[in-house]
């Protein structure tokens, strides 16, 4: 690109063009010139001085991955409380939350036993939850691509066997989230049916829509009536290597080995923040995304960038002496990957205090650049929301529809008036979410900021107008 | 990440719904049911069959950096080519132009010696033009900030020494292509300005918002009436660090030495391929993006990405089954970083031939996620060109704003009805722009598809319904 003064003079007349166009729409809604003055200070705070890329940087490489019931997850509380402490909020507290302690264990090995020939180790890793090996399980594989093809095999065909469920996630569906969803199932209950049939363990392809060689972990479920069978994620390279290689030599050898396994729940907690409103103390806006991560990586845009963004939120309506008429709260749940404890415990602790929840947004689609907001509301309130978009054209985040808020609000759902999810661009995301390559590196300073920055707008207007 | 299940469930139906209201709109408006099936045709041939990302593997990887006047430029003629050869479309050709030839040369070194101690190794490079400086040259350094600072140096306070310019680009643009714009005079001007008042040559801040250090590239100017001195770019890590030994140590000594030459000028092409239109032949949209790149990389993002999208629109058009009413024309347009003599010679052959240009459509500000399209006209052709934006709701790719269009086809201003910039997320683009960083890695294939599958459908609207 080069010809830059042109389009810089070209643009920077939009830029006002935008502005002017958008404070007309402004004035036909709720909301006024004012507000786009203090959606920019909200933006020029959080890229001229934002801290959130900084505080990410620290959570994801000084302490790192961060499942529940570990040492880091442990370390991790530690760091949200300190962190909010540092910013002046009226109260920085922790909610005492018991969680389960599912450890991936020293030996994680999978080998491709051929009829004749060398073996080929496989890279894999066990689906959150998973039973170990208990030593070297060695096992034929039979491969299916539906839930029709497993109910279509004989018990023969997989008695004593590894299933390999290889139905690869959906490209069409524009929204990643969308594939991701459809292919779900695969993992979530392929250890189930195949334990049903008689099969020894379940080999599941990654949810991923990147061909490359990361498997990809995430919890799977067990039935109490159904034996428990281990269960691994295959690459989505590694599921299609092992697909041809069956096709050549079917009575082929997988030799699957995993030390992990599920220890007694531990004492952790959730990390909260907050500012009292000014006018309106008892109404409490809240804002968070999840602490714990899954143990392969950093959990950097899986959830960090969900927790520096809450902070930061708080942060930026401080710096910006926009002092909020309700109360705002920003909370760092815990165990989100594996439970939902933390988020279900909030709401318990909530409810019991007879607190009034007017609305809860959670940020844990990572730390892409800006689409908008999910919001999952009676059609009314969900029109109320929309009617602020405008104030938000200037910064590309326009996007404001019905949909799916986030795992640790939904069980606020019948005490908030509004649940909110924010929408960033996720065509990157299942790339690397729950893998080794969830890392610091990943996440774009601008992308992150302007993320913390437009979840701090729009709850500012919800602090000023209510819902 | 978890609940995927219900998220799925909830997404999926918002897809139904968001379709159904699209639908809708689309029945008030130009566009119809029919419309909206031939974009989905689009989009499941470019995400599930595309060949986009392998073509731009091959031109990145395999040829790399291209230079106007190189021998990778060359090749990159026979590559375009040959691919659209491939495709079987009605007519592939070259357009003969004569194109500057700049080489950067073996040598490009610079060091800070300090008053005492230790010199100190710096990462730069030549700006695009610069004139060499014919073996060392060895001069203290006077950093400004704008050019009232400049003006305000007495002679003698600039005179024989390197003038560093070191304003930073200004990070609450939102669109960093503003930000690009508004700082860019530094590195257009440098040279002129700092010989005018005697230095010896210019060093200038690179033009990105990152803090690393990458030294970027990009075209400079001079002016006949002035002498040449050489300007070099510095990373934004190296600008930094250099102002903040000039303040411990003003007198230190920087030594530049770069072999960088102006050549005698190359005959080059524009690669053009088409698909002649069945119902009005005569009328030609162009989409384009431009062949040569800067030398430091593999010139990626800049521009391989819209020469491969480009390529990919008409074969999505083919694949897809939708053959154009109108003549649409892909071109690669030769030498756009540093002279837009392809651009230029286009245009006035086609002028000579009296063709006529319904629309020109120019991809150059990444490969990333579609956001919408610039569009350069008269409003009420911007008016037509907005009626579209409901069929592309379900894609994402939703803001259809008036706004700078693309350099290579600026030139055909008078005598398309329209020129129209493909709009992406540009928040990691100038990250990379124009240095080594700008490599096939930085490119996301669904990113890139989406963008291709875009391109393809307002062409599609377009060759149907004219402007």
């Amino acid at each position: 690109m080069r010809s830059i003064f042109r389009r810089g003079l070209l643009l920077s007349g939009l830029g006002l063009l935008t502005l002017t166009a958008q404070a007309q729409t402004a004035a036909a809604t709720k909301v006024n010139k004012a507000d786009s003055v203090s959606l920019r200070k909200i933006y020029d705070e959080a890229l001229l001085r934002g801290q959130s890329y900084e505080n990410l940087r620290y959570l994801t490489s000084q302490i790192g991955g961060r499942l529940s019931g570990s040492p880091q997850a442990e370390q991790a509380v530690q760091w949200g409380k300190t962190t909010m402490e540092k910013l002046g909020l009226d109260r920085v507290y922790l909610q005492e939350v018991m969680v389960p302690h599912w450890v991936r264990g020293a030996k994680e090995k999978a080998e491709i036993k051929p009829a004749k020939g060398k073996g080929l180790e496989m890279n894999v890793c066990a689906l959150g939850g998973s039973v170990g090996t208990n030593g070297k399980i060695k096992a034929q594989v039979v491969e299916v691509k539906s839930w029709a093809e497993l109910a279509a095999l004989r018990d023969d065909q997989v008695k004593g066997k590894f299933v390999l469920f290889n139905r690869p996630m959906n490209p069409t569906f524009i929204e990643t989230g969308q594939a991701y969803g459809d292919a779900g199932d695969q993992r979530r209950n392929g250890a189930i049916e195949a334990a049903k049939r008689g099969a020894v363990g379940a080999l599941v392809r990654s949810l991923t829509l990147a061909h490359d060689d990361f498997p990809h972990t995430g919890t799977m479920r067990y039935d109490e009536k159904v034996t428990k069978i281990p269960a691994a994620a295959l690459s989505t390279n590694g599921a299609d290597q092992l697909s041809q290689l069956l096709k050549a030599d079917p009575g082929l050898t997988f030799e699957l080995e995993m030390a992990c396994e599920t220890l007694p729940e531990v004492k952790s907690y959730n990390v909260v923040g907050e500012i009292k409103g000014s006018k309106y103390p008892d109404e409490v806006i809240v804002v968070g995304g999840h602490l714990d991560s899954w143990d392969l990586a950093q959990g950097a845009h899986d959830d960090g960038t969900g927790c520096v963004q809450s902070i930061e939120a708080l942060r930026l309506l401080n710096a910006a002496g926009l002092k909020p008429e309700r109360t705002v709260r920003a909370v760092l749940f815990m165990n989100e990957e594996n439970g939902v404890r933390g988020g279900t415990k909030y709401a318990e602790l909530a409810k019991a205090a007879g607190e009034k929840h007017l609305a809860a947004m959670e940020s844990d689609g990572g730390g892409f650049t800006p689409r908008g907001f999910n919001i999952e509301a009676p059609a009314a309130t969900v029109k109320k929301v929309q009617q602020w978009q405008p104030l938000f054209r200037p910064y590309g985040s326009t996007e404001f529809k019905a949909g799916h808020s986030g795992t640790d609000i939904e069980p606020l759902k019948d005490q908030a008036k509004a649940l909110i999810g924010y929408d960033c661009d996720d065509q990157r995301y299942f790339d690397i979410h729950h893998t080794a390559a969830d890392t610091f590196d990943k996440v774009n300073r601008r992308e992150l900021e302007l993320g913390g920055a437009s979840m701090a707008s729009l709850i500012y207007l919800m602090s000023k107008y209510g819902l």
